[in-house]
């Protein structure tokens, strides 16, 4: 078995997964250089509403695998923020986003725009969260440390390319972003903290290099087209 | 609850989702009609390989999760033949394939081709089995009702269209086609049998449409491309 890392290096190892993150795939870089077409715009949202339904129970299955009350009473937060009250939070957030790119809401609910691609990918990181430790599902959600950033470019280049959406859409990367910078930071010290031995260091750094997977996946398959 | 449908109905019902099979996905039409470069043929070979190794598993599933002797014994045969001896057996063939298309063992082996879309809808599929009831499972397996007519017209199709395929390579087809025609029709038999409650019935046509969706998203993915 391989010694452990330092806290330092070990933290430098998983942000150096910095460069398997969906940022650089070729559909984000499509849609962040104003190359989208609207039906892509809005496959691309209406498909990332699967990905959204996912977290609050991946996010319960961590808590459900985790013995420690103070990590799930830290970890509960994100049960509240995404599901929210149904009038606000991150899918009411995520839904106004649908609607100002030209969705109906009830084609989005329905999910009759998500691909079978998407499903398997997203329902392959549940399954991860469900039957793992939950030190590999928190590591797994690490990708937060690289999402800010990416989100604030979002923003800015689709009010330069996509004039047309409507400005209500942008709550929930106005939400996200602050909240992300912050989770981030503590989800890296709880990783660093609980992730000490050689195994459960490399463990993490596996389950951070599959939910970049996830990520690339679900951009594969929108960037593939319509459902055939 | 609905009624159950007739043993007649019930059957007519799975074998409406021929048209859901794979074999009229865009990928297999250009596979089939000769437009596939070799790259792509062998991105096709090495990918299905992944779903290859993961049916002895999938079967395994099924038997772990039947009570019932008779059935699990009937099953059991599939392992034999997939698994084999090594040096033949379904993966054996699957890999006289792969090299009859230029493929190295090696690269087969280590899964470098493996699209992630692939993997999320193969692993997705053994989630299935191992977590669905075994009747749920078995008729999963039903697309094998469609698969030898396919893999019939894919054997004179490669012989007209791909001549640098060495014939060594068609082991797979041969060997499968007869089998796979005796199997599907005690497989539908099976699900006939054990599948009597119109929630039964219902839960095995959703399992045979969740497999074809399996199938297409492993085609979506090879289709893609290669990995980005």
């Amino acid at each position: 078995m391989a010694r452990p890392l330092s806290r330092e290096r070990f933290a430098a190892r998983l942000y150096e997964l910095r460069g398997r993150y969906w940022d650089t795939h070729p559909f984000h870089l499509r849609l962040h250089s104003g190359g989208c077409t609207p039906p892509e715009l809005r496959r691309w949202v209406a498909n990332r509403w699967y990905y959204q339904l996912c977290l609050t129970r991946k996010n319960a299955a961590i808590i459900a695998n985790c013995p420690l009350p103070q990590v799930r009473r830290a970890w509960a937060g994100r049960l509240a923020y995404q599901d929210g009250t149904g009038a606000e939070g991150g899918l009411a957030d995520w839904l106004a986003l649908a609607e100002a790119v030209g969705l109906e809401r009830e084609e989005v609910l329905d999910e009759r725009h998500v691909a079978r691609g998407v499903r398997f990918a997203v329902d392959g990181y549940l399954h991860f969260c469900q039957t793992r430790p939950w030190t590999e599902g928190v590591a797994a959600a690490l990708t937060e440390m690289f999402s800010p950033d990416h989100m604030a470019d979002r923003v800015t280049a689709w009010r330069a390319h996509y004039d047309w959406i409507a400005p209500a859409g942008y709550a929930y990367f106005e939400h996200r972003i602050p909240v992300a910078r912050e989770d981030s930071a503590r989800t890296l010290e709880l990783v660093l903290d609980h992730c000490v031995t050689g195994a459960q260091q490399q463990a993490a750094v596996d389950a951070l290099a599959f939910k970049c997977e996830v990520l690339r996946a679900m951009l594969d398959a929108v960037d593939y087209g319509p459902q055939r």
